[in-house]
């Protein structure tokens, strides 16, 4: 019943051979890989005029600009960064493997932390905030907020489960209209008022000046705007998606995405000067500027639905890019090797399941509102970026390839902007959430560590010399300590006795007894049943099964002190439809687990299956 | 760790011995088993007076002490009915056991079902209206009421699984003070009108009269009170429970409980005459009475605190009952067996669990607000008290022992009078509730058949005739066709390799491939490492690993058409730190549970055992 359930929504298996038609070329990549990128510019001018209005009013607008200018340059040189990135690592991987490579594992390790804190937030921010928009359109949804979040992140995670390509389809359409819907409103917002002098006429009232622009605030303005670039490492994480010349078609996509976000954001910031917006609470910028530019029509309520489906795509990169960075870091032994595993349809399973369930606890958890983990995320992304950026700085000046000069001193560039981004935000951001990621990347890096020392120590325990060669057996001679547990005289007992014959001559039937009058009448039946194989029940007071099978293995009266393995065979039924297994205690299942802890015992199943019609 | 937690929060194992000590006396069993009869004392005045006071006003004082009278007079032909349960039933069992002993398996059923839904109910209700009782006395815990009612279930549930004695004294002490207290509010509230001539003033207006008493009323009035009789049950249940002479112990008990509340009952209906007490939501007709007895002081508070304290304790006679039913049930086989078996302390651990799951997730599914349910939960007992009474009519009239015809009276009285009860409650209840029991049963019904129907076709396909004895086996001759999968060339396949060596020397090793680079690098390991055995490799395309070996199993080239069981022998390693297995696939124990499903696969697990410092 599972399974067919598991078949309708994920679809059927993939053969591991089909990987590769599951790749992305670069008119579908961009959307999936972008869409984080694209609808964080919906709210960066926002959270830029936010910081600035309150202080110099109407200056607002030019300080805005110009934030928007660095901040744009700020995301070219970035750009310009991760081109060498892809360049250098065709194998994809991101800060997490760049900052490893080249910085050392520890570095690594808080890159990939780092990324991983942005991710979920992602989802669980983006989730809500796309949910936000759906419900202010429609206020009586309101009461229903978290359930609609949850639906949305379940109807993403099915949709990543199905599989990269079809994923890209279902997510990517939305993500071109909201870009086609923004394009047009900025080009006939900008001729509205240049060519046809139309007079804009403020929605709310431009506050009165309060202070002056300093370089602080200024910086504070900076630095909100910067959630513009969260998003972009998803490219150079994700190479190994795209069809070939995958590091060809990701640099393609990486350019296409920064223009567009270029276009899209200078593009609204220009408008919003234009236009003179206010951000208030109920209103969103985007939305202001929207029924300025078309008046209460379908125009405006296509740039509010685009603008909501984006919010709620913007999910999709970090569910397109987490799996794969789990992946990464699992194959090298510092997250649970389960990660590493591709599913049936041939994406990171685990790993999309895993985001699905943290980020919708997050939403339970914040009941829906996670607006103020927004800033959280962006300390966590330029951390990243400043860490793989020193990463390609240290590789140049290792490697010194020709032309290493000029590589160096872009990611030079690259890296010491994104440090003093990165500390601008954690102190900007320091009360407003940042404080969190400074104890969530130390606490994931320690599980790390720990992780991989367990791995190590396996592996160290497991390695085998090619010299120790398996036992010389003197098949004949063989001891074979053989016991069969029987808690009833039936078929499925008879079964394990049957096959423990076959195996040795040297077999004992043990009875733990929990209940005199059930033992009485089964020695009772066993005599009766007159088989030339000892029996030996030993009473169990505290009803434990295992205990009194365990101290009787290790008792000099069984096998006198002998190193040889010994086998328990356990009957066990097996019941064809499964909830039959709710049906009965489990008790083989459950003697095994406690058995398996002990050396020297090799248990042995032997199934006897009911059929049921 | 999670031993450690268990053994502090539930105690220390007990031996199946100290059974007989952990039995109730007269003085404890009175209150575990009847805080439930007793709490619902409480409102069933209440109940009354919400029917009549809007129809007939000031006359209801009148028509409420014949409805009390009525149900005073109907609690004692059910005590009588009991009586001789208990003298027939010295197993207990209460209805379940009598419907189907002496009306057959469905009436059994459906009393069983209605006494679980009974159950159930009690737990979910009493522990909402005790916390709301709480919170209305301390108004700054009201928004906290789910997470209170929760833990509130959950210290319940611990209690019970610490074993019964230790929760008769925990929960009993507090009945004590509620009875007690209440005697003493109706003592002096009498004295203080008849003896010492204060004149009540009523707290609130009593309603104009807008009708005419109708038998239609009066019987609605009268169910509504029926709630009063809620609870009774559990002493007939729970007769194992006592100390020996556990029949006339639980008698006693019996005889006490009815008196309690035929007392406690009676007076505070008579105070409510006598004082003219208005229900209305705010403030309950107990605290009323209690405000006008004692004025606001010190015995006001301890009221409303025993109140409240004996609400949240009624639902411990559920899990004091319930689980005892469903073992009796569980072993009939109409339930899961895992009810019929005794935890570390003696108690029915899983039905306790259960009970505290349910109804947990009733408190949080309706809030915290289950009021509404409360006419539910009469519906379902006095069905099942129907059909326990109609039982024993039908076993004095097949017996017809000396006395019979007496017997055979009394409980037909009672099954008559409750019958009409029932069918009251089913109709005047119908729309508020009582229409989910006539849904619920048939359900339970039917999955306890189904439940039933599973357990037959288990023990008919185990059941062993005396000649099937075991195989004679030629023991040199046998042919052990043995498998080891290998995944990696290590120490922990190297053990699995050794023991089966010492069953076999018809030995393959076998490998399927997911990924061609890792079976390249092992079977070059496997060429290097020389050993005589043969490997064979078969690729996955899905990356399934039981697929593969199934079919080579069942393929002419393996067994070559055999019914001989084949046996694979699974290296596995196993982690000392619980937290270690989270770390790895359970590829080993995967390949268990599918392959079980085979016939004559025989499965053994080789442990490896890793140390952790």
């Amino acid at each position: 019943m599972g399974s067919k359930l598991e078949k309708l929504l994920i679809g059927k298996s993939l053969k591991t051979e089909e990987l590769k038609s599951e790749k992305l070329n670069v008119f579908w990549g961009l959307p999936i890989l972008s869409s984080d990128a694209i609808s964080s510019v919906a709210y960066a001018g926002e959270e830029i005029l936010w910081v600035l209005i309150p202080v110099i009013g109407i200056m607002s607008y030019k300080y805005m600009f110009y934030a928007t200018l660095c901040i744009v340059l700020l995301m070219f040189l970035v750009t310009m960064s991760y081109r060498q990135t892809i360049d250098a690592y065709p194998g994809g991987g991101g800060s997490y493997i760049v900052a490893k490579d080249n910085l050392g594992t520890t570095p690594g390790l808080v890159a990939g932390a780092s990324l991983t804190i942005g991710y979920i937030l992602t989802v669980a921010v983006s989730a809500c905030a796309g949910t936000a928009a759906v419900t202010s359109a429609i206020p009586s949804l309101f009461p229903y907020k978290v359930q609609i979040t949850l639906l949305l992140i379940l109807f993403m995670t099915i949709g990543n489960l199905r599989g990269l390509r079809e994923s890209s389809k279902m997510f990517g359409v939305p993500t071109y209209l909201f870009i086609i819907s923004i394009l047009v409103m900025i080009a006939w917002g900008i001729c509205k008022v240049k060519i046809f002098g139309y007079t804009p006429v403020a929605a709310y009232k431009v506050p009165q000046v309060t202070g002056d622009i300093t370089l602080f605030l200024f910086l504070r303005a900076f630095s909100s705007g910067c959630t513009a670039l969260t998003g972009i490492e998803a490219v150079s994480n994700g190479i190994p998606n795209f069809k070939e010349p995958c590091q060809k078609n990701a640099k393609k996509v990486l350019g296409l995405l920064s223009f567009t976000v270029f276009i899209v954001f200078l593009g609204l910031s220009y408008l919003a000067t234009l236009y003179h917006s206010v951000p208030n609470s109920n209103v969103t910028v985007v939305a202001q500027i929207a029924a300025q530019v078309f008046g209460n029509n379908v125009m405006f309520y296509i740039i509010q639905a685009t603008t909501a489906i984006i919010l709620i795509m913007a999910s999709n990169t970090a569910f397109a890019g987490l799996p794969m960075l789990l992946a990464y870091i699992a194959k090298d032994g510092f997250a649970p090797r389960q990660f590493a595993k591709r599913g049936k349809r041939l994406g990171y399973s685990n790993g999309i399941i895993t985001l699905g369930i943290i980020s919708c606890l997050l939403v339970v958890l914040f009941n829906g509102e996670t607006h103020y983990l927004m800033p959280l995320y962006a300390v966590g992304v330029f951390i990243s970026f400043t860490l793989s950026q020193f990463g390609m700085l240290v590789r140049w000046v290792k490697i010194r390839k020709q032309g290493w000069v000029h590589r160096a001193f872009i990611n030079g560039v690259g890296a010491s902007v994104t440090l003093f981004t990165a500390v601008l935000l954690g102190i900007t951001k320091f009360t407003s959430g940042a404080w969190i990621v400074f104890i969530l990347i130390p606490t994931i890096v320690y599980f790390m560590a720990i992780i991989k020392k367990h791995y190590t120590k396996v592996a160290e325990q497991l390695r085998l010399s090619i010299d120790e060669k398996p036992k010389e057996i003197n098949f004949a001679e063989q001891k074979r300590y053989v016991i069969v547990p029987i808690d009833t005289l039936n078929k499925s007992f008879l079964k394990a006795l049957n096959y423990a014959r076959t195996i040795s001559k040297n077999i004992i039937v043990f009875h733990v007894s929990v209940d005199d009058e059930a033992t009485n009448k089964l020695l009772k039946k066993w005599h009766e049943y007159d088989v030339d194989i000892p029996i030996i029940v030993k009473k169990s007071p505290y009803r434990s099964i295992v205990g009194p099978l365990v101290k009787f293995i290790e008792s000099e009266e069984y096998s006198a002190g002998s190193k040889d393995t010994v086998t328990v065979v356990l009957p066990q039924f097996v019941v064809t439809k499964w909830w039959g297994n709710i049906l009965h205690n489990q008790t083989a299942l459950f003697i095994k687990t406690m058995l398996l802890r002990r050396r020297n015992i090799a248990i042995v199943t032997v199934p006897y299956i009911i059929f049921e019609d």
